[in-house]
């Protein structure tokens, strides 16, 4: 089966197991003649990929009525893939997602860590440091890095860890934030899973 | 007792217990003859005023030992202020601060309301939405304006709450936050406090 999650910038392919990125600017939809399923979130490429009969948007394969209009196609796929749990996707932002018997319980958007960094960064010189992921997030601070780190991290951790449920972390900062929860599963492939059970639960592979 | 907070666009004013606001383009400061106790985070007007001897510097009374070489003047005195509890100032940061007997425990930096919001904003148009301060931060939301209400503001209330000493509130955004937070004191005079205090420690008066 191939899958490919389509970015603004980046496409993420997932082809046999093995997966593999490629710039948007390097794409040629038509130089593909194999069954490909895919979920899209760049305006541009939606409207053509919809025109090619080998493309297949899981989009159309989801249960809206339990998500919402308006939750990222991504995000949707990262919690298909997990039946119980809080699904934390660590990218650009950071969101967390609960899944109860698979059923959607709702979720949060945190800023993801470079996004709070660069705003910590344009409130003050003083504050444009590098979080320090060093420092005991069950203390209070005594020094600026550790301040603004403890003022971020600690209140988002602690928030996570008191969902009481197992904790499943992907995303390109899902290493750095699942070394702060408790007993968090990372896994890479969440998204590729979620499209992946949709594609055979709607008997389209 | 005639009291200057000295910021970097604004100077916030206390004179006989009236508080008045001034901007620092409108400032003149060889117009006062008056004792004036200040702290000042203008690096320009600093500099200037150590060059008057009517303009006495808080700064110079406080005890650094107990806090920390890079902590905020204008913080420092919202600590001074209050022996025990934990001292919120909601700016353009959120500084959250914990005195136990008169000593300080350490804080946390938060980013403010507005600065989270833009944050949200720059990372999607999707996120440029302002915070719903009607949703309930107890449950996990389902739609775009609670998802990012709760995932900046419901960790970072619970984190405060469960500091579990008494809450004072100042700052621009105290009356907002305050509503969200357990039997919080707002008191808008907390910095000002602060420096009378030290002014009459040390015996300045």
């Amino acid at each position: 089966m191939i899958l490919c999650d389509i970015g603004n910038t980046t496409l993420d392919w997932y082809v046999n197991g093995i997966c593999s990125k490629q710039r948007v600017d390097d794409f040629d939809p038509s130089g593909h003649t194999e069954q490909i399923y895919y979920i899209c979130v760049n305006v541009k490429l939606s409207s053509l990929l919809k025109s090619l009969d080998n493309w297949c948007d899981i989009a159309q394969l989801v249960d809206w009525t339990k998500y919402y209009s308006t939750m990222g196609v991504d995000r949707i796929m990262a919690c298909e893939a997990i039946s119980n749990g809080v699904i934390v996707d660590a990218g650009s932002a950071i969101t967390v997602d609960v899944m109860d018997d698979g059923e959607y319980d709702g979720g949060f958007i945190a800023l993801g860590l470079k996004s709070a960094q660069e705003a910590y960064a344009k409130l003050s010189p003083a504050l444009s440091e590098s979080f320090n992921f060093e420092v005991d997030l069950t203390i209070m601070a005594k020094n600026t890095p550790d301040a603004i780190t403890v003022g971020f991290l600690a209140p988002l951790v602690d928030k996570i860890n008191s969902l009481g449920r197992p904790l499943y972390v992907t995303g390109g900062d899902s290493r750095v934030l699942s070394h702060l929860l408790c007993d968090a599963v990372v896994d890479d492939l969440l998204v590729f899973k979620g499209m992946k059970k949709l594609v055979e639960k709607g008997h389209l592979c």
